[in-house]
């Protein structure tokens, strides 16, 4: 969390918490209702599950009410907020009531099951002036803020490549493919730390189906990134062993974030190849303009504090400041929009498929 | 080397050695000139260069005769081999003009500088019965040696992925991409360890060249394997970190090859995914049928030996007992093959091409 | 837990759960809490702390009533145990009262502060017939089991030396050093896994206070093992990088245990050097008759489970079968008997000191 | 090499080169000799060895003269240096030969077979005003160096511990044990990093020999340092697995040195433990004063140099300086002062031995 956004907390020291209800008492929710539950900005208002001895369980180890249903909850409790921690195909009918009955909206990645979906939702909370948030829980840890931070300051300078690699021997899931699965986190991040989000115009992606599972559990998806730059995301089921590293290229520096590496997780390596730009012209002279760096490795101590209580923290700010929470439902929508583009160039045996919301004129803005 | 050449190789013990000229005095020449006076097998015999002094210097250190011209050399000096360690687009010329006299032939990866170009030495070799052979080191390491022998013997069982990473802070190269530059080692071990050898029908390449060399500096290509399994290759001149992995996905095991990992080169994983076969039918009782496996890691001692040594020690085996090289002049075409598509591919912003000599009739015949 | 064990427990399955108290409510006693609650074989029946807030609070969670004494918990509650988790320095007190009201005690490191003490725990416990049990808990953990296995089984062969290091930044404590805060940890391991426990005559402790905090943060600490084999550990709590590392170096293999190293914890190296042992006499030849092996390396996989929950079903199983715990009092006391050595040894300028209770005579007996 | 040196090395360009022989043609010998051989400051004058063959074989390939013994080359050949490379007994025999007959000396590690030996060595060159250096070459390493450096400069601030770790499957020698064969490079790269260089009073010894062969091939030798701070190295031939390791414990910083790591050699960590000195006296305050820092990792680019070559124009430079070597005889003299020590307190059940010549009152001169 930077400087201005604790000033700006500060000032709200005197708002009362804000009250949020956890519908979902599966796997995530738990997590979420535990962090509403212990911050100060929060407070727990009930838990929702179609299972209500589910819901109860968990409403009573925090000593709120459980309910059955989004609509009995928006009839009896008072609420300012809603996280939804359901299957995605749920989201967006769930996301559509609270938003209509003026409650602000965290969702679980991803956003919704389709695009069209999602918009409408992103549609809605606009038009009613409400924060719907993404929960890219990846985004708020304290490895994800430092990249941030270090793209945004020029340390890396221009982007080159970015390499994304999330493998592991995967629980093959039943009803989506390891893309729905694992990509939206490498997506999110990307959407994240580029000062310019994620926009590609095309993506391509190319998977297998070892197994024969009906979907595929291996996959590469690659798409172009400004200034001639690349992005590529492997994501893997089948995998034996463990991976989950990004590498960020830049023109002064390059970065390598090892997640599973505790005592260094993140890398700055002072090291590269670099064109005298001067000379791009001069084709003739390209290979003498090119020079090599070999500096130090730095690698910055990085905070211990939980994404998920940053997060919640964000969802608080971003409603009291009246403004887009960092990772926006529109920036789900992005992730949505990207994920959309895989599924049908896996389709189409890897051909290029456009990214819908990314048609060439709209790019730039945001 | 297996048992069966160690045979037949001490059957031989009593033939002469066979007499190798090398061609090119460069960065590699001076290596296989060293081999092949090191040797049981062989006798140097000569080297040439069109810089005769670069020629003469290397000849003297190993008391051998210098040659201006492949011309002179013929003329001049008894041989029965030729090594080409030449820039690639000299290759198909001075194989031709080898073969033509009779000499067995051994060029430097990659064959040549086309498809076209590849496929009339190989056409050339096999009509006068002469071998030539691709000098393919990385496949006489003992960590390929063994990876060929676990995929043969079933140890890893139906292969599900291959994923070979190879990156490092590269020197841009003036007139070749890092596909062509790097790539060929990724596709020749590929080809080494399949049993059916590397025949995709068609391949797909995304590259990206941020420094605006004119050529790709970054790349990734996939392409399919049999059972509906894939392949990627991961080739890449900026990135600050050094990586040569393989990864070999099985479904009875997995095996990782880390070169950079002196000290746990090969690594074998008894963990996976396992689908019941039978009940992939049944779409709708898929995930049931799933398993997982986390059994014991295993890593096989490598004996040290040299690969190039070996190499050379194949390609005499090959001549005395007239049969093709471990990697034959086929192989290197098959690789070259491969590259052509890439390069098409890369023109068509990705899009899948098609693999000359792999078209569908010609599957399975090697 | 092996299969004996497991089959005896099957025919305990209709006894009825053992009744557990905690004493001590702070760092540790929260954990025990929790696995007396969620095992078969214990039900919690209380906490007791001087602090009867601090007990309130622990117990309320789990719905058991608080105490805030021993005598308080022993006139009340019904209970077959009591678990220990307060300073060393009244473990003894506790312990002693404890087992004098005929119930069996659980004491978390070390046993006691002072041997002398220890021994009066142990010698009260063989009289009544109770189990006294030492937390030992890393002993429970399923690289330890293995490892103790290993040895046992004969796969290392005979041990030729012990390393352990367990090096971190570490809060200086404010009453023990370096030695009795972490070395506890590895000499209880090194007496689980030696099949003839931990008896060395002597030991030679090294330490270093470069702070001048009044206490060694840096330490070494030798002792001889049979067979002319030696052990060394190192602790440390001034490094900057964690080190949790056991290595088992054996005639037949080598064990190298990385805590640290989640992928593989456990390394078994079939390299080593031998000697032919018969050439012994002969000295001259001794040379000629050392060889190396250098074969494969195999890590075994590790079934996951919580080591505390182990320790407290072993708890229970010792009580049920009227036999010593795995880690058993005594296993305790031979604990504290080197650690006293270690304190004379630092004293006397790193002389070797004798361990009290491992007299000669009495070493082999166990 | 800094900047001075190589500012009084360009004054010295005009010099005519120095000419060298190197006596051994065994392991190290031709190292030697290929360095005089190719650097600007030294002519390679001939190469002696009692093995005639040997000698004209290696001096064959440099075009120099052969000799049989050090009298034949004093007579015979116009040189300056002697550079020794035979077995460490006769190290002491052949210096004073060559310091007799006025020419300056460098002596393979370790210095001699004695301390007494290599006091005579040392005050023969000392006499003479001629130059008689150690070989110990890892002090050339750019690792070595720069660590010299940081310390130098205060970066570390005050050295609170060292640990060196020097473990391999490693050649049990016929005539020395693990100590005389690995320590003199711990040994020698502490005198060479320390300001002080290495000057402990006494040191203490803990071997063993479980094979049985005669000798220690596992040890560990500790010894304090100035201002509390206590360093400790393990030897060790038995281990399969190889750890070169260093850690510099320091009150500002803690640099770790792991020479088998080429991506990643040396890493300063501004973290540690820290103590508000002023409250050294107020003993109840202590816990209290100590603090926590956990800050960045640095890891600086290192130049890549051959050490031998840099040891060599050292050798060339404290000639024409008339200066005692970076790596002097006195130097080699104080490492074998500590193996003599190490083998008395071996051979005392590891009791602390005096080291001769550091003697309390000569304590701080060098």
């Amino acid at each position: 969390m930077d400087r201005l956004d604790r000033q700006e907390l500060d000032l709200m020291a005197d708002a009362r918490p804000l009250r949020a209800a956890v519908v979902g008492a599966g796997y995530w929710g738990p997590n979420l209702a535990r962090n509403f539950k212990s911050g100060p900005d929060w407070e727990l208002a009930g838990i929702v599950d179609r299972d209500l001895g589910r819901a109860a369980k968990l409403a009573a180890a925090y000593g709120v009410p459980a309910f059955e249903s989004v609509d009995e909850l928006l009839d009896t409790a008072e609420i300012d907020a809603v996280a939804i921690a359901t299957p995605a195909h749920t989201h967006h009918g769930i996301a559509l009531t609270a938003l209509r009955a003026g409650k602000h909206v965290l969702v679980e990645k991803p956003l919704a099951d389709s695009r069209v979906n999602g918009l409408e939702m992103v549609e809605e909370a606009e038009e009613r002036g409400l924060v719907l948030m993404a929960d890219h829980t990846y985004c708020y840890t304290p490895a994800v803020l430092k990249i941030r931070e270090l793209i945004a300051d020029g340390s890396l300078g221009e982007i080159l490549f970015i390499d994304s690699v999330r493998i592991n021997l995967g629980l093959v899931q039943p009803d989506v493919d390891v893309f729905w699965d694992l990509a939206p986190h490498d997506l999110s991040i990307v959407d994240f730390i580029l000062p310019g989000g994620l926009r590609p115009l095309e993506v391509s992606a190319h998977g297998a189906d070892p197994l024969g599972t009906g979907r595929a559990s291996v996959g590469h998806l690659t798409f172009a990134l400004p200034n001639d730059a690349m992005a590529h995301v492997h994501v893997n089921w089948l995998s034996p062993t463990k991976i989950r590293q990004l590498v960020v290229g830049g023109s002064r520096r390059t970065l390598v974030w090892d997640d599973l590496n505790p005592q260094q997780r993140l890398s700055v390596y002072d090291r590269g190849v670099s064109l005298d730009r001067q000379s791009r012209s001069a084709a003739d002279q390209k290979a003498s303009a090119i020079s090599y760096r070999l500096g130090d490795t730095w690698s910055p101590a990085l905070p211990e504090h939980e994404a998920l209580a940053q997060m919640v923290a964000e969802f608080a700010s971003s409603i009291w400041q009246q403004r887009p929470a960092r990772t926006s439902g529109a920036s789900g929508l992005r992730v949505l929009s990207v994920l959309e583009a895989v599924s049908m160039s896996l389709s189409a045996d890897g051909q290029s498929s456009a990214v819908k919301g990314n048609e060439p004129q709209l790019e730039g803005s945001r």
